[in-house]
This record gives C-alpha cells, sequence and structure tokens, in this order.
C-alpha cells in the first residue's frame, strides 16, 4: 500500500488556469454560450488536465487487461471460463470489437494477461501475470493483499512506460468472464449500496441466474467483511487482477496528465478503487458511455462523472471507451479551430 | 402538394434482407449478443436503407440551410436578426462549429440561402431564396402555400444532385435566428402537444422571454389555425423556409436511400413535416443526440427515433449530426470487420 500511496501523491489538481483560458476562448466563439454543452466541458477538462489549450492527442491507445475469476464457478455468467482465453487470441488477430474500433479511431490496441486461468497465451499478449485467475470469493479473498498491490503496479507501469514514450489519450478495457461479479461487489462496498441495487445480468444472464448472481456478491461481502476505507482491502477480498491492473493504469494516467476515457462496468469498478485511494484521480476521467448494467450510472455519480453516449452498451473490452476519443478529439477541435465573434465580425447577444 | 406527394410515393420500405443478413451476421460475431446496443441496431438499420451489407459510406455532407423569421420582431431570440446572415459568412470563412466538426468527420459542408432577410450574401453561398424571410406568424401566415412548396422543392433537389453524383451519409442543419419559435409551434401542432410543453429557451433566453415566447406560439397557432392533417398547410402557416428546404432534403435522401442524420430541434421539426407527408420516411432517419430544447425529444419520440449523444447541445448547425457520422460508421466496421465466433474459434453461451 505504501508504495501506491506515494505513487497516487504524484498526481496533481488539473491546471485551473489552463480551465479558465479555455472556458474564456470557449465563451467568444461564434456560438450562443455554453451551447455545445458537454463539449465545451470537455474541452475544459482536457485543457486542465494537459495544462495546454492544443494538447496533442495523436497518441491513442487502448489497453485491454485481462485476467479470470474463481467466482465463474458459482454460474455468474452466461460463458465459460476458456472464453477469457479464446477471446485473447481474437484480440490478437484483430476480430475483436475493440480491434475494428481501435482501427477507425486510430487508437493502439495492447492486450496484458494479469491473471488469466491458463497458460500458452498467443505471443502478442504482453505476459504479467501475477496468477492464475483469482480464487472464489464465497470462499474466502479472491487474493493475497501482495497480489492486489501487484496487480496496481502492472497497470501502473505499462502506463508509464506508454507515458514516457507518448501517451495522448488513454482507454482502458478488461477481458475476464464472469468479472461484473466482482465488480459489482466492489461498487457495493466502496459505494455503500446493496449489492441487489448493483448487480446486473452482465453479458446476458436470465432472472434466475441474477438471483443467484446478487446471493453471491451479498455472500462474497459477508464471508470477507471487505474494509470500505481501505480501497487495497477491497479488491483483494472480492476483486480481480484485471480490475488491479486498470486501477493502477489509471492512476499512472492521471499522474502524467493523459485524459482517461472510462469505458463500462468493470472499468469503472476499477475507477472507484482508484478513486478511493485518491479521489483526484476522477478529475483525469471522463466517462464515455452509460452501460445497461444497472450499477454503472450509480457507480459514475459516486465519481462525479457524466457519461456521453447513450448507446446500450455492455460489452467491456474498452469498447465505449474507444468510441469516446472521437469526441475528445472533436472538443479540442472546437477549442482550436473554431473563430470567435471578434474574428468573424458577427454580432453577440442583444443588450 | 401534388407533386410533393409524388415525390414522397418513391421512398420505399428498407431492404428486408439486408436488415436479416446484418441481423443474423451481428448474432455471430464474437461478442454477447446485443452487447453493442444501438450500434447494432444502427447497423441493421443502415444495412436496411442502403440495401447493403457493406455501402460505402465515403460521400458524407451536411448541408447548412438558412432562412429569416419574420417572429423574430416579438423578442423571442436572444440574437439580432443580423447574426443569420453575419454567421453564413462564418460558415464560409470555415469558422463555425458545424465546420469544425465537418471538417474532422471528413464530411463537407455547403451552405443554401432558402430565405434569409439580406441580400449580397458571400459568393459561395448557394442562392435558393425564396423570399426575404417569412412573416410574423402571429399576424397571419408566415408565407404561402406556394412558397411552402418550393421550400421543399429546393431541399429536394439539391439532395437528388448530391445523390446523383454520390451520396452516401447525410446530415442536414439550419441557420436563422428565432427559428426555434416555428419549430415549437410545428412540433406542437404535428404532435398534438401543447406550446408550453415543447417550447424552450432556444439559443439562451431568459424564463421572462420564455413566457413571451410560448404566447408567441400560441398566437401563431390561435391566428392561423393550421390543419394538422395538411403538413403544407402547417410549414406555410407557422414554419420557416430553411424548415421547408430541409424536409424536402430528408423526402429526396430517403427516396435515394441514404442514411439521414437527424440534428437538433429545428432539423426534428422538419422531419415531423417529412414525416407527416410520408412515414416511410422515418425509417431512413438515425437520430443524433437530444438537444437540451424540451421539444426535442417529444418529437423524436412522435418519429419512434433513440438519440446516440448526450451532450446537451443547443447550437443547430447539424452539429449534432455530423458528430454522429463516425458512430454510423463505426456500426457499419462492427458488422464488416469483427470476427464471427466460428472464424475465431470462441465458444457461444453455455447450453
Amino acid at each position: 500500500m505504501n508504495e501506491i500511496v506515494k505513487l497516487a501523491e504524484r498526481i496533481q489538481k488539473p491546471d485551473g488556469r489552463a480551465r479558465r483560458k479555455a472556458s474564456e476562448r470557449l465563451d467568444n466563439l461564434t456560438k450562443p454560450k455554453g451551447s455545445l454543452g458537454k463539449l465545451e466541458d470537455l474541452a475544459i477538462k482536457v485543457a486542465g488536465i494537459t495544462g495546454k489549450l492544443d494538447p496533442s492527442l495523436d497518441n491513442r491507445y487502448s489497453l485491454v487487461f485481462a485476467g479470470d475469476h474463481g467466482v465463474a464457478e458459482e454460474g455468474v455468467s452466461a460463458y465459460p471460463q476458456e472464453v477469457t482465453v479464446q477471446m485473447l487470441a481474437n484480440f490478437i488477430h484483430e476480430g475483436a470489437a475493440v480491434n475494428v474500433l481501435g482501427n477507425l479511431e486510430g487508437s493502439e490496441v495492447m492486450v496484458i494477461d494479469v491473471g488469466v486461468a491458463a497458460g500458452d497465451l498467443p505471443e502478442k499478449v504482453l505476459d504479467r501475470k501475477v496468477r492464475f485467475g483469482t480464487n472464489n470469493f464465497v470462499k474466502g479473498p479472491a487474493m493475497s493483499r501482495d497480489e492486489a498491490i501487484s496487480s496496481i503496479m502492472i497497470g501502473y507501469e505499462i502506463v508509464e512506460d506508454l507515458a514516457d514514450s507518448g501517451l495522448d489519450l488513454l482507454g482502458l478495457g478488461d477481458m475476464g468472464i464472469a468479472n461484473t461479479t466482482p465488480s459489482s461487489a466492489i461498487t457495493s462496498v466502496l459505494t455503500g449500496n446493496a449489492p441487489q441495487r448493483v448487480t446486473g445480468t452482465g453479458t446476458g444472464i436470465d432472472q434466475e441466474s441474477l438471483a443467484n448472481k446478487v446471493e453471491v456478491v451479498e455472500r462474497g461481502i459477508e464471508v470477507n467483511n471487505p474494509d470500505h476505507e481501505d480501497p487495497i482491502n477491497v479488491l483483494s477480498k472480492v476483486g480481480g487482477l484485471e480490475i488491479g491492473a486498470i486501477t493502477g493504469g489509471y492512476l499512472a494516467g492521471a499522474a502524467n496528465h493523459v485524459p482517461l476515457l472510462v469505458d463500462g462496468f468493470i472499468t469503472t469498478s476499477a475507477a472507484l478503487v482508484a478513486y478511493a485511494i485518491e479521489p483526484l484521480v476522477a478529475e483525469y476521467m471522463v466517462a464515455s458511455h452509460n452501460s445497461v448494467e444497472q450499477g454503472h450510472m450509480i457507480a459514475l455519480k459516486h465519481l462525479g462523472l457524466s457519461p456521453l453516449l447513450d448507446l446500450n452498451l455492455r460489452l467491456g473490452e474498452g469498447t465505449g471507451a474507444v468510441l469516446a476519443m472521437n469526441l475528445i478529439r472533436a472538443s479540442m477541435a472546437i477549442l482550436n479551430d473554431m473563430y470567435t465573434f471578434a474574428e468573424a465580425g458577427v454580432s453577440t447577444e442583444e443588450e
């Protein structure tokens, strides 16, 4: 924990001066004040994050962190666990949704194994395995405290390395059969909502399986009694390895002044862990979309974030995050390329 | 009217076979069924509109139709009427929001004068002026029936010509100080909602001015008694020239199997007129965003459309429409470029 707290201390407040300058310019552009709504908020936010009114947005990355979950044996997912490793091969062959959307957006996709329950993964998967999947958290902690810290450090270091070589926009994504279950448990503990309120149908289970899933989350919390004031404790007891890595990715992105696109329910639960470690991290986050998963909006509200896209997505992988990158580029184009009233010779409001 | 009805008869049902083929393929792609939400609906819709699973989306256009409104003299807008013509110059110099977003998206912006209350417009503005602004509709009809028909025909012919030379995606936009007022009147009459429910603050008037604006809409409807079963009658009595041209643009786009991006409140009121002429036109429309303007969601519901972006926009010009083009391209990339379960060797749902 100590090393993570120390790293999190690197995260500073966004640049107030850049925010003010962006805001002033937006108010002078040839449009009614505020009429571009969230695009204007976004431009101000990105200016504050980067400290620049016209930052480079060229180096865009989508990182997909993968891990398996012992709790899958409780029948909480519509898919068998081997799908995690099959999907890694699909990512590598560029056949998955995040690849297709990444190609369209010009965002490079990287795949990192933090805890898949299988060996012999495709060569291009970055091997940072902490262990072969978590334990089933209805029977005890998902992982040890040290393993939770390791998973965070892995995400942190990968993003830190990218930032060193050039990173302008970051979308994080997840792959891991059953991982909406730990996400529900984390969201329940860190937002103080009952499991029933923050547990949904994931990739598509029926109502009977949902009732079982809610009970699994309840039992996981009861058995492990996670300490909501200690985010590493929560992550280790009812979390997941890819969730930890995403947490670390957000912390490193914020420390490096990179705008962070938050994807769906799993990445948002990781964002909750990061926020519990250092609340300033949310100032670097942009909520890309509102997932169908019912706990997602509750988690986003806890972070003070409002989604941009309304697409009923429920896929994960960072698909919503990569889709929203285009809106960040749009907001910065507005800020920089539109004419002011004076430049265009347009009259302002009457009176 | 007869000529418009005849043109509208060219609009056919979307291609059911292409829709089914798109739907089948989407269900076999490596993702849980339906997990890409509205992106999947969009891919099916575009397949049906174009009759192709992999249509060209290269030729993208944003047309901004401009007109002035006699009702502006009732103090319904925060801006003086001369802003309409000033903004046309701004469009031509590529300083406005729709230009900046059009450049980012690769959508060519064209500006057409259908009824600006000034002469001597910049050379690059396409001159299709029907008259110098409408009449103040609280004192009588905004325009004659023939003028309303002319405005529709102008939009129709421009889009028809574009379709002849290559048109794959179409965003229509508006410019005209005070034009949320006729849009509220049209929406009230064609959806059967009281003016108060469908009249908002437009580009940014205060609450006192809003009360006046509601009363202006009420008086306009009372004085002119538009016939809700005759859309041309509604357009001529309480509409606008740019609204008529946009109506015609939608009809021609649908007749030519072009996906139509609907923008904010003004273009949606034109969509209501087109829908009243030929309901099939809505099958060719995609709602890009939900405007802050309170009548917008009511109008979209009437058309059976659900917005993609949630950005609190209230600018017009076709800004939301051009932003959403990227999502259409994303949906078709998903349909065509993702691997199926069989291609990727990924297991499907259990059982």
